[in-house]
């Protein structure tokens, strides 16, 4: 299972082929580090590289279950009361193909920018699952934590947010059932900003953390 | 400048000589990115990685000034009120000759784990400097997200706490003088905790974060 999972944006990736090489960085009792690269091609036929990861590896089922924790789930309404793109919400913008495959319900609480009117607060929320019905599980929460739209849109910023890097931590295998969201930005200056994301099961456990 | 240098921890260093390798990732127009390694010698001679690191560089002076922030400096009393070495403070546990180049003061609220009444809490608040007088550069800050306790002291947990990974985001150039940083736990669960480091400059700006 993916512990900690570090990645960093070259280039920026087109839709189609690409491959991934990987490597093992080092193979330890409880942790292992590998290092990965995905490569499209360019006209001339040349390897780009697209993305570089380190991450580190272990087996969630083997850790203990202390939990000390002041991080409480998102206050936010219930899934049935959330905007999906079937309630008229609108698409994300820049969005393509990936948004089909999953069915994200925002909190109206952080859906302002999408009439014009953004919270000013840097700030966005939802219930996330598969369109295909598929439970979670801890490969899947590398998508969660980078799926909902940036709260750059409802710092009233338009046009996309470029990633520089993005790092996940996973802390145990997800209940079965819709997953949380919740991001936060505490700072933006010079044109960068951190996106901090936070991930609950259905049992009420912070699953992953990213940023 | 580094702009985010994510850092996963392989195997445990020991004081003596060090070999680091780079490698030049990618170049771009206002990014680059880079990836080292930190190697030792094993008794047999080879050579053991110790830390990978992948790091993404740029140019704090050519950005924007722009600031939208809610993040606010931690509210602690003034570095004379803080507790260092020389006022009897304790000695960090398992520290060695490295806390002898630097001066640190913590804030008394967070240093009940030195005599035994730990808060409870995962937090840890303290000045940074220096110890020979210099003032932080973009390079400094990297120390000075790791150079506090652990949180897990005040959550009374002792032992030293490995570190898995840790990624640092520089956000501008430190104004002269003390800095304050302020390190958050929310949620340790399996035995593996996140650090939120939060570095604060003499100009009141959130020159760094790290977890």
């Amino acid at each position: 299972d993916p512990f900690s999972v570090s990645a960093h944006y070259l280039t920026a990736s087109v839709p189609g082929p690409a491959v991934i090489r990987t490597q093992t960085v080092r193979t330890g009792r409880t942790l292992s580090t590998g290092q990965a690269s995905l490569f499209q091609y360019a006209e001339d036929g040349s390897e780009v590289e697209r993305i570089r990861v380190l991450a580190t590896y272990g087996d969630l089922d083997t850790l203990p279950d202390d939990v000390r924790t002041t991080a409480l789930p998102p206050a936010m309404p219930d899934r049935d009361h959330c905007l999906g793109p079937s309630d008229g919400a609108p698409r994300i913008p820049g969005s393509s193909a990936i948004t089909d495959r999953l069915d994200i319900k925002l909190d109206p609480a952080t859906v302002g920018w999408a009439i014009g009117a953004p919270s000013g607060k840097g700030e966005m929320r939802g219930w996330f699952g598969l369109a295909d019905g598929r439970d979670p599980d801890p490969l899947s929460l590398l998508l969660t934590v980078d799926a909902l739209p940036p709260t750059s849109f409802e710092l009233g910023l338009t046009g996309w947010t470029p990633t520089v890097e993005l790092t996940t931590h996973i802390r145990c295998r997800p209940a079965p059932g819709p997953l949380r969201v919740a991001i936060t930005t505490r700072n933006l200056a010079g044109g960068f900003l951190e996106e901090d994301a936070e991930v609950w099961d259905s049992a009420d456990r912070l699953v992953a953390q990213s940023r």
